[in-house]
């Protein structure tokens, strides 16, 4: 097998974006409205307990600007925990008020060669370093980033056709400015060939926001992205504890 | 004729992927949604005995995110019967709460190249092999894969200016890439060329999920993909068999 | 004036596509549904009228998958004709289940090249054998292809740069593969420079679809369209008689 | 400032494309309908005072197919008074039976080579021949056509990185063109850079639709438009005037 | 750090574009049309004190055309605030009555080649000038221009490729024709990098809207935008103040 084939992959992730319906929100009693968000609290309670197990993740940013008001994301071990529990939210009451705007699939991906730079040769998935990346505990930061990504196979800037060698030097290179912002910004690389439109879809978190603009423009300066990056939409937001969902819905 | 036009071409194909409105679905009654599962159930049930004495083929699988929430999808001998079905698939009480997010269609394709190899020079609509290729059995995977794809002609990279044998050269290569999965990725290759707005589109069954990121990811570094591929949208679900049905639209 | 401009033009083209809003058609009484679909066929038969003194033409095919349920295709010689048509429909009660999801408008085109091959001097607007070509009778073939398409303008393969020797060589040769489907594929070429969106809208009639896919395949092949041709969407159906409209829309 | 910026301006210019809802519009009882087809009359007749007075110009065609109903085309001295124009119609009850469709912003453009061309060193704003052009007088044609443009910026083919004379050289031949179709095609250029999407948006009448396809053909193999042209959509229509729009909404 | 990522960031900015739906707008009593703008007024008061004690920015534009009717412009500190702004507005009455069209989400930005080029060496943030242009007062201009825009990376033409004195030697050169139009075009521009969908988003401010034309046009043959830019949708409309809101509103 092409050794670029060689990924570690981990839980399967769902980025749900959706636009809050407020006409029809507002055209809802008080009485309801409380009831609504009741039984979706009861439903994020549950899979709080999946978290807890560290059988799955999930969390809630809001989103700034049109594209949505909020991201739901979360992550499974098998696609059919996915896809239950994006079937169990279409099914509640609260999803009538919210209008699908974008939605990502992919998993969690360490690239092999990062993963064997971290177990010096023993079995990967056992080792709890890789396993904390490719299962990971979502970070509270403050802000999220999301955006999808290719790499381009245009003309002479062909991603596909370089030498395995060029690709590994770019990737070591892109790789240290990513953790030139260690402690400053976390993220997951989704691996998304095969399963989405894009082949990754990247998610950012830091607690300030200007550390977003300041990694992907260092890194658009990088050979990787700036040759051979093809970038789809940007989605930023706020977190939104469950204990806020109350007064980011009130009326 | 033109050698690369000589294809073997077998059953037509739709894809056909609905999302859910949930919100209508819950406003409807209990006794309603059972009557109209059922008589959904009796449609099955008639593709059923089409199935059976081998006419025709059709299955569905649930959709992972917002691009729909199941495909699904027909192979017919004819264009009448596809759209016989169809139409008959819109005219049931379900197709109210079932929006229309993408279709597609093909016919099932074997590359001559391929069939002369099968079958050594026999009517190869006779050969078993080939007519197992042509008029397949669908797999009954866990996992589908979807997307269309054309061949690329884009200044350089003009699949259809190169010469005849480099052209076979690598689709050889591609199809050992192929090969090299089988018995855990199960295809069928749709020509689409003058039928819909891609040239193929590709079914992929697969048991492990992940298989699809390998084989994408493989075939991606190969020349023919990496040069000359143009990926339209990727579909990705899991199979719902007929007794799932009802479940996966409880409230 | 430039020798390229020299076409001969004929009927003016509308490719009216529709979906049909099923759910609203359910919603309506059987009295209700009868009375609009007889209003419709009154609507027809009056443009058979129009059709049997030759002053027009028109048809409907059904369209696979969703991109509509069905093709309205109307020839007429002025715009005002032909939206004096567009309007009558629009207004019949038939048309509030009707959605638009695409519309094509062309003028039907003979070169200017081919127009002196075949009439040898002669005013070309008399001779049988081009108005045959610029005022058709559709034929009755079971299947209906449809595609607009244009000449590419992009870096080294740009046509409308090409010495016109080349690109009358380059006619002749794409010209010979249409003519080897002679008796199997009929087509009609609508102009649409200034007037739609493409540059040609090429409509194609054939009893078994796969010559479609033959024709198209083949052509691609060809450096016309290999290099030059650049494709919108495909749309692909079967006849729909008047005397099968009822079945078609039976509930 | 750049020669090239220097051009003179005349009328703002609004494109206002529209759908009619024919579904509600027929639900709407006869009596209604004549109260907002009259409402609209007035509203076109004070439009008519300002024409009168040489401060604006209006008019209204069909368009075929489904990318609008009609275009309402108006020009006006400020933007203000342009968005005060669209402001009223958006308020008519006309508006709720009419969906946008497109709109186009742009202001009447004369280039400094032309202008300084026909006034021989005189304030060309002053000139009678040049405010001829900058608020023109609409002509009663049959047919319009109107599409937006660029020039291109693509590798080779950057228009605006040539030098001013080539550029020059090239306006003239390409102005040639337009002027040997004095008579049968006349046509308005908008400047619309940082007012709209495009940079151009040319509006053109003829009482011979054909004269549309036979001007932008024979312009598309000229070198301007061949390797710098860049078009959106074409809308083509056919005049609506002021005493038909009863008929046209005549149910 | 690549001293391209070295900018100074002020107010995070999010411009609102929202369509009235005139139709339902209409249908509302006059009674409670007031009610609704007062409720919206008593909202802009708030936003006002924000506004005066130099915490944030807002203003209202109209918006020609149909891409909007209006754009909410609105800056503040953080994210949160901003969104926090964003989510009070949907809460409104009017709310209902407003379509989301676009939006755009970025950081009001400083280079830091023009910021040490105002400073001399001091903390940039302390100095006044660069504080002014961080934290704009936002010109009550009668006109407004947006437009988001990326620096293009196709091919030969790769921004992020040049090597940093030749794009600062760009940068310069176009920042001179900014200059130039010092007094009648007032600029905010916003980064977006890892913020939205394009690198920057450029709002321009003028009370003679030709000026936006001039300088847009002017900047384009410029080798900065004419090689490298690439430009999103045009928005452009009249100051919107709030004593006027009732007007335009009024039915």
């Amino acid at each position: 097998m092409n050794e670029a084939v060689k990924t570690l992959d981990g839980w399967y992730t769902l980025h749900d974006f959706r636009a809050v319906d407020w006409t029809s929100w507002r055209e809802t009693s008080l009485a309801d409205r409380e009831r609504i968000l009741k039984e979706w609290n009861t439903f994020l309670a549950n899979l709080e307990v999946t978290k807890n197990i560290g059988a799955g993740e999930h969390t809630l940013y809001t989103i700034l600007g049109q594209k949505a008001d909020f991201v739901f994301l979360v992550l499974r071990e098998t696609l059919e925990e996915l896809n239950a529990v994006e079937n169990e939210f279409n099914k509640l009451a609260i999803a009538d008020y919210l209008v699908p705007t974008y939605s990502y699939i992919s998993v969690v991906e360490l690239s092999n060669y990062l993963a064997s730079h971290m177990t010096g040769g023993e079995d990967p998935y056992q080792n709890k370093h890789v396993r904390a990346r490719l299962y990971p505990k979502l970070p509270e930061k403050k802000h999220i980033c999301f955006y999808p990504m290719n790499k381009k196979r245009d003309g002479e800037d062909n991603w596909y056709m370089l030498p395995m060698d060029e690709r590994q030097r770019m990737i070591r290179d892109h790789g240290q400015i990513g953790r030139s912002y260690a402690g400053k910004v976390s993220q997951i690389i989704g691996g998304s060939i095969g399963l989405d439109d894009y082949e990754w879809g990247v998610t950012l978190f830091a607690d300030d926001a200007l550390e977003f603009k300041r990694i992907v423009t260092e890194m658009r300066f990088d050979e990787t992205s700036a040759r051979y990056g093809e970038f789809g939409a940007f989605f930023i937001g706020n977190l939104l504890p469950h204990e806020e969902i109350e007064g980011f819905f009130a009326i």
